[in-house]
């Protein structure tokens, strides 16, 4: 029962009062309590949503922990690795790692006694242990509604590029020292394997006369020439080996040429340059390569059109972004508008991780350049620790090739490195091995039979005397390929 | 001064003691306290590095912090955002908010008066509130380490396709039952958009007598002409308007047609089949819109090649994720092997952040069955909730035009949704709007003098007195197309 409650006024309240507030309270009970169901959504305003956003902190930490936990509770014996999208499961569920090749069992415990090592592809996997150490500064939280739109609104026009991504590509070049970004324009690619055909089209003059002859110098990047063959196109035709044009000026100056320098090259790591001069040829720099991991930098490239990827930089190979830097204005409107027809842009998630990425390397060498300190953050200097890795694996390979008669290395010199500020020794992406006796003339086959999976010349249009070798995967790999190196030299 | 301790068997420590302690203490202090720099990630063991990562916990919470807190902090006002990769900065170093167009001000609530209305592009933002709302189930988390690889290791081959995704886009389908994908095989792309000219190159014959016809129906989405022609080929030419050839059987039967068959149709939302049949006939359906929200789903497609995408279904344009679910290996194959030519495969944190998403609405659907309740779950029902808006969207946009003798609207019937169990009104992407009077034959024209950017019927090798509005927007940009609309039509 309800007491009796005296008012100010003195008047007693009657019983009706008590049933109004009673109603009231219902009422305010059911409208407090009623399901927020989708009508809310509905009403055109989405200012509710993102209170709600600001008010229920704590959004991120289903994703967060289930990415944290998982990594924190599959080691896979170091030799695998589980994602929150591994899709394997064992019979109660729970992930099962996925292994290295060469590795198996559930944990990846076991090697494969007689596995073939495969040193085919170029996955620059050997950068995986600089990420986990720098976990935290290389992690990305992506929000439901993020970036949903194709394009950002940057205030003064729509674009599918991030102000912010390029921002970083700039400074991280300025800062490495190895390509000249003040007035050039910078387009990104799924890759920059996709920039690969937007160059040459970009090149190349619709419905002319004669076809641009696309070449490159041998041994050459097989995707010029793989991309170029594929497109099929009327514009532009794949005419293999430059050196094969150098002497026939009268091709050189009644059509135009478009040549693929890659520099250092891959396979072999060599710095290059153009072969063909001609008022009609027009480069394309593939500076995948050019990062102080693989060599020394004498100076910022300054080329017309150069190429990069974050695959050879940081790793990120399957991220699939790469850029491409140029002077001419509308050689890039041209590239720009290509990757827009082909694809509409690149994913904007990556966008965001690549920022955070390479925003992470910059700001490795900032807090050194602060703390002063030589020792206590030497794991946060992506170059210094990816220099290492890759000159460590080197001159492991000159060791074993050093006393062989059989087979031989691409001969690299010690470089100046502007970035380093001193000479340094060679540390390729790729051996470029050599068969050197008279009958073993298909290199990739000799390799195979001991157990190795080398790429094959011919992708480079060179003499099957050679064989590339990547140097660039887990040190799982390369323990096994130095096994089995050392044991078909010896 | 150390007390003297008297062992168990009696004898006094001497002073050695102490010394022997107090060096080993400081030993231990020092290989305890030592840096960890980066020579132990070259012992060529990444297993002190995934212990390192088991141990300290954590490593995403500054990247959802950031996240959160930049969610947080900038509401502007509602029309507008901030993420963690915003670029402008006041002078202050914060954040400026990327307001939504014809908003303005450092926080976006500044409406700009004779602000024109874009309603050009299909962004389908629309979707946004729908994924703050559900920001729990859609974040996600990319470890700095993330599927560095170009390919997901699935313990029997190497693939760029993750398996998990590949596995949760049949289940969505399998859900929603608007595709066959039992025994179909699925080819991933950067965008659907890639997969336009993926299938095209697919079903032509390299270096045929006749390159391939490409052809679509009036009014059809210009990508397929801008691409076929973009890239020139020497298999597959574009050659505009199927109507056009239907007639033409010396032709039909002498050289490959391909036809872009797109339903719900882009620009008018009707749903279609293809127009030319003949043996030499191969269909490319574009099922980018055959989702409950824009159309009632009579029964599963199943068509030989068929074109989906992330952007329609969650709104996720941004993300650049599509995908073709193809009956036949071969063709299958050669998409397969274009992608990875092009783009060499999709973005791993694309596929990821995708797969999230999508097992997002497959649960949200899920949980609703298992709880048994109507209302407290629907805003995390997508198609619901996507169908709500567009149904919304539309009828306001019939009342509008109900009166008028100027203009019309295409014409929609109800239908019954398969998905939903019950017949549903129209919900279509776009209005096709048609100006009704005889000197206005420009109808993009009449709209932009009214303040409206429509996208012109030359796109859609369309009649110019129609003209395409986009429905899929912001409720900021649907809301002041509403009221443009009002005052030209009434």
């Amino acid at each position: 029962m309800m007491p009796e409650y005296k008012s100010p006024s003195g008047s007693k309240k009657p019983i009706w009062y008590s049933v109004v507030l009673l109603l009231s309270l219902l009422l305010n009970g059911y409208l407090l309590l009623r399901p927020s169901d989708h009508r809310q959504l509905l009403d055109g305003d989405n200012r509710k949503g993102r209170m709600l956003i600001s008010e229920n902190r704590g959004w991120s930490r289903r994703a967060a922990d289930e990415a944290e936990a998982v990594a924190a509770q599959y080691q896979c014996s170091g030799h695998g690795y589980v994602f929150v999208d591994t899709f394997l499961t064992d019979h109660n569920g729970s992930f099962v790692c996925e292994c290295n090749p060469c590795y198996t069992g559930p944990d990846c415990s076991h090697l494969i006694s007689d596995c073939v090592v495969d040193a085919n592809q170029g996955d620059p996997t050997f950068l995986e242990p600089f990420w986990i150490a720098n976990a935290e500064a290389g992690a990305t939280v992506v929000p439901a509604w993020y970036r949903m739109s194709y394009d950002v609104n940057n205030a003064l026009e729509y674009s599918a590029t991030s102000p912010e991504l390029e921002k970083q590509i700039r400074a991280l070049h300025e800062m490495v020292g190895n390509a000249v970004t003040k007035g050039r324009y910078i387009v990104l690619g799924t890759g920059s394997t996709q920039l690969i055909n937007a160059a040459v089209y970009s090149l190349s003059q619709a419905h002319a006369r004669n076809p641009s002859k696309v070449v490159a110098a041998i041994p050459y990047y097989g995707s010029y020439r793989d991309q170029t063959e594929m497109f099929d196109s009327n514009d532009y035709v794949w005419k293999g080996d430059a050196r094969a044009w150098v002497k026939k000026s009268e091709f050189l100056n009644s059509s135009t040429f478009i040549e693929f320098v890659t520099s250092p090259n891959n396979p072999d790591g060599l710095l290059k340059k153009g072969v063909l001069t001609s008022k009609n040829v027009k480069d394309i720099y593939d500076h995948a390569y050019y990062w102080p991991h693989y060599t020394g930098i004498p100076r910022p490239a300054n080329e017309d059109i150069m190429l990069f990827t974050l695959s050879k930089v940081t790793g990120h190979a399957g991220s699939r972004l790469g850029w491409a830097i140029v002077k001419d204005y509308d050689v890039y409107e041209k590239m720009y508008d290509y990757v827009e027809e082909n694809t509409l842009g690149v994913s904007h998630d990556t966008q965001l991780r690549t920022t955070i990425l390479l925003k992470a390397i910059v700001n490795g060498y900032k807090q050194k350049k602060q703390m002063e300190k030589r020792h206590t953050d030497e794991k946060q200097l992506l170059f210094h620790y990816a220099y290492s890795v890759m000159r460590n694996r080197w001159q492991r390979l000159e060791k074993i090739f050093s006393g062989s008669h059989r087979f031989s290395l691409q001969s690299l010199e010690p470089r100046y490195c502007t970035f380093f500020k001193k000479v340094t020794g060679p540390s390729p992406a790729y051996a470029w091995v050599k068969c050197e006796k008279e009958e073993e003339t298909d290199c990739t086959g000799v390799l195979r039979k001991a157990g190795i999976i080398g790429r094959n010349a011919s992708v480079f249009e060179a003499d099957k005397r050679y064989v590339r070798l990547s140097l660039l995967k887990r040190d799982d790999n390369f323990a096994l390929l130095e096994r089995r190196l050392q044991a078909l030299v010896s």
